[in-house]
């Protein structure tokens, strides 16, 4: 057993996983406790030891997993994701920024590749995506025409809301969502374009429809899956417990023909004989 | 039979049951007219009487259940349903405080207690937590991690909004729900910090996706557990019909089998005797 | 043929359905442009003519299908919607009050019962709700548990929101709904009594959980419908036909083996005749 | 081959497709540029220009294809689609109006024709919306109704939300879709007609169980679609299996009973010579 190998066993073994685990939900701790002023007062720099702490238990676990696997470790999509997300977590130690020190919380989010369960909960959400592509790929095109036209039509009385088409992007998704859409914007535009609901009212229509079709296609394709491992149980049984005694049946009443031909033979034979 | 198999009989039969169930929905009346002042400025001390009385009847027959069954009182979940909900409406006799007396009201669920069908529907609700419990889990990570983020980012500029993680975590269920989440909050954290709608849009989708997932999970459950009910009935049948009659058939092939078997016996000694 | 099956075969024929169905389209039209003032400022006297010319028309109408059915005729719960529907415009022509002027309109709804096909809508709409009995009592009794709990620990504070047990049902319908329940209701009463989100969030979860599991039901159980008549329609024709089949090889076999048993019956004979 | 053909091999080819699909996405570029004021300002000619470019190249296309093709090019819906997208994108050079300007984008749409699997993806949409057309229908009827009887008992008092027909429906379709509903309309509305609560409420309870409907009937429908699809896959060869079988073992037994037959004929015809 080489070096790599018994890296590679002792890293991947339960006891080093239970204790990483333990690090994350510690690690948890500490940045939520940073975010609180009075105990940062008080132990600030005890909290950022701590914090400097699980980080470089994670790097150093993350830097065995790379030796011990070698080019191997890039092609579980989880290895990625773990160093992405400690990646992230060592920029603020260099650069500062506050938005980048905001994003070390991410870590938290190796709880979920070290939980199976959690995994595959995050798996499924993930697998679910791609048939829904073609669906997202048209609200984005119908995103980005009625994001156009409002920018065309609103962009002169209402800067703020339809300034650009990044503002009105935002604008419409806000509709969409049914956020204060008709209080808060279409009744406004419509004291100065009294026709703008022509425009408004069949876009939350349509994107609602889009939406509620995802979540249709979203339900049959969980309960496809879910029939089809239930048909294998149950059903596959029966079918092959029918079409083996038909085989049964078919091959008794075979012999029982060959027998009767033999029957027919010797009688053949005696009939000469007598 | 003992006193107590007698009490027990008594208890829990039909009759004393109607009578409890009077009993619950009378005290919410009277709970309910408590929150009346002019009902209670004419009739306040009757009322606290009646509603004392209720409650000594709940009392004394939680208190027979507590002797008939003795232990086995606590292996029922809704025993203790019911001895907490009566307890607390004793916890305010003795302390007078608001909260507790307006938790009083609470004795109204123990209709769902009494009543199977009710018991039946709160039970099925309980039954789909279980399978949930990985989405939950999930979502507490991602609150967590969101309110963490959001605290560090916005504590500054918006302290009613983000001040802490309790307020970060009740300001993203509010958004969540996307109630004003735009008009009410988003944008004016936008006004300070121009790029917020990368933090809140990602959330939004996120969140509103893993609810979706949860409604998608719940959805699938209650159908696979329906499609076997409803297997069980017509296909059981059907299969067992056709599995019997193969059988049948089988069975017949052999005894013709066994007969020509026979005959061919008899011939064989027809034939030597010939 | 008695003039009473007479009336009754004229009055459910097609031609005077389809002439009911035009006044009744033409009646609603009538009461749309009643709305307007300009148009009842000019024609006001024609609309208010033509609107007693279409009521007198339904009233002929339901009279002569009392008189050809009799008792009958409340049979049938259409007949008595109609009736309600027609009774109801006649109302206001007697007293005048503005409420029951507005419920005329109401008669259109007559068009549901004239349609087979928007009453089988109707009638599908109504057939899901005995099902969903018992989860719509449970949220009756939800709703009276937090309207009594809300009243006692906010009537004070919050007068207008919760002033009563009416006041407070409404405001947690609101924010059932999720409408502006955290900045228009939840926060301000945070402000007096910063504990009450453990009172309004629990009431969210709790509600929107409990409609989750309506619409949860109402999914399942209209796919259980779809499902049955899509098994009777292709299965039940392949099982009849397996059954059948196995049917005939049983007989079939059954007749070989008599024949066998004559066989050997007249072998026997010939034996004894050897 | 005629010209025709030829023209129609090469237009409908899959470099010409492309190369459209190519200026559909440009063209989609500039028309979002065209929103940006700094960008006018400096390249505002040449942006023009290129729109113009690729509008004569959308129409060149359809001009072949309608050469192409002739009268056939009216019979597949997708190309009126076309014609009328660019259509529209004609008028604005003639006439000016910013509306029909903004209208150019919806040449974007175009890349939906010109795609297959979004092709697909609408056209399951629409091929959902006839079986939803009755409950389309009630809604509209509802609305018609609520919508009167909202102008009558409130336009005096409310002529912004519910002044005429128009106001009404647009006011009612907000609050189906839940904004502001309470906060921003019916407790406004209740303080002047405190009983208003009796007409929203029930409108909405109506309003949101018919959308519910609506999503159901989306459910049962995908749903039972691929249903039917998955049946057709392992089922029907299943039970195409089962019934060869049955047809074989009837068959193999009706040769052995004419073999027997020919047995006892043969055997008839020994005794006969004995």
């Amino acid at each position: 057993m080489t070096l790599r190998a018994r890296v590679d066993a002792t890293i991947h073994g339960p006891r080093v996983q239970a204790f990483i685990m333990g690090v994350i939900l510690f690690n948890a701790l500490i940045l939520g406790l940073e975010t609180s002023r009075t105990v940062m007062a008080s132990f600030g720099s005890l909290i950022l030891m701590l914090d400097a702490l699980c980080l470089t238990i994670f790097v150093v676990e993350i830097g065995l997993k790379l030796f011990a696997r070698g080019p191997r470790f890039f092609r579980d999509g989880w290895n990625i994701f773990d160093l992405v997300v400690v990646g992230i977590a060592l920029a603020p130690a260099t650069q500062g920024l506050s938005v980048l020190r905001a994003l070390r919380i991410l870590r938290l989010l190796r709880i979920v590749s070290v939980t199976p369960r959690l995994r595959r909960v995050v798996e499924g959400f993930l697998s679910a995506l791609p048939g829904m592509a073609s669906v997202f790929l048209l609200m984005g095109i119908i995103f980005y025409i009625f994001a156009v036209m409002a920018t065309k039509l609103f962009a002169g009385a209402f800067p703020d809301w339809f300034g650009d088409l990044g503002n009105s992007a935002y604008s419409l998704f806000q509709i969409m969502t049914l956020e204060s859409w008709s209080m808060g914007i279409v009744r406004p535009v419509m004291e100065v374009y009294p026709q703008a609901w022509i425009f408004f009212v069949p876009f939350i229509l349509v994107t609602t429809f889009a939406v509620m079709n995802l979540v249709v296609g979203l339900i049959v394709n969980s309960m496809q899956e879910a029939h089809q491992e239930e048909e294998t149980a149950a059903t596959e049984a029966y079918r092959d417990q029918v079409l083996a005694r038909l085989t049964a049946i078919e091959e008794r009443m075979a012999a029982t023909d060959d027998r009767a031909a033999g029957d027919e033979h010797r009688a053949g034979g005696r009939r000469d004989a007598s």
